[in-house]
């Protein structure tokens, strides 16, 4: 399936010079949702995936499902205030700005093998900043999924060692 | 299955005198999670559902897999600047504080037919918003499902001669 079709693409936002390739078209077809979501769920299950986790608000959209699929477990990361237990926290950086993401301190424990699931791969400072909350939780993180890849950010570079797929990628921007 | 043993219970959360009721557990548990993603499926099944509506973020924890399992589109709402292309806008109240919810005008169209998903009822305020959106793009509403109804709140009242599932009720508080 050509999921890139159901990709809008937004110059000049959030700000100008930025691309934003918006996903929202390809959750409202149900078949093409749901074909990317299969995907990914293969991916998590041949990796072991014993929890899934992913970053508010996108990350829900494609590692909720997946994790419903396999009958396993979701982690959300979120931002500060919005978990009401106590959490571990991270800092890091976004291709257009910066935040803090935090987890329930229970939500992973060691022998966890965790498959971090997020809509995009641009620097990879998000998914980075996710890998060391759940390697602080004593998790082994075993794969990530994203829908699309921003190649020229070379995300992959910064999450090297760890098995990544994408299931869109766009350069030259 | 009794879903009640795992909603943790946060008392003066996010301000003094609001009992919490934090689903995260119920998220982290394989069965449980999926056992309640079930239910709805069921539900919006036999409601007709053609699109899948929930507010971020945590309408899309039970929205998503419950659209993906049914092979149909899922439409975010969303907070105000979240959304990159046109949107039609609803002002808000919350059980603390208020808010305006978003949808893009092309989400939904005249002969769908919705079911809302989100985690909590309480005044049924969001959901009331997340109706208003729906119907003002001429889309039916044909259910509301719920993990959590607080039921002194009445939420249910705001939403007469609209079909509502919870899936575990909490009053008293």
């Amino acid at each position: 399936m050509n999921l890139k079709k159901y990709v809008a693409t937004i110059e000049d936002y959030p700000k100008k010079g930025i691309i934003f390739r918006d996903i929202t078209p390809l959750m409202g077809d149900g078949e093409a949702y749901r074909y990317s979501v299969d995907q990914i769920t293969e991916f998590a299950k041949n990796k072991g995936a014993t929890v899934i986790v992913g970053p508010e608000a996108r990350g829900f959209i494609f590692g909720c499902p997946v994790a419903t699929n396999l009958h396993i477990g979701f982690a959300p990361i979120r931002k500060p205030g919005k978990l009401p237990r106590k959490t571990l926290d991270e800092a890091y950086d976004l291709e257009y700005g910066s935040n803090t993401l935090c987890i329930h301190e229970d939500a992973l424990k060691p022998g966890d093998q965790v498959v971090i699931i997020d809509d995009l791969l641009a620097t990879g400072g998000t998914v980075k900043a996710t890998i060391k909350l759940c390697e602080r939780l004593g998790a082994k993180v075993v794969g990530i999924a994203c829908l699309i890849e921003l190649v020229d950010l070379k995300g992959r570079q910064l999450l090297e060692g760890y098995d990544v797929l994408s299931l869109m990628e766009y350069e030259g921007e």
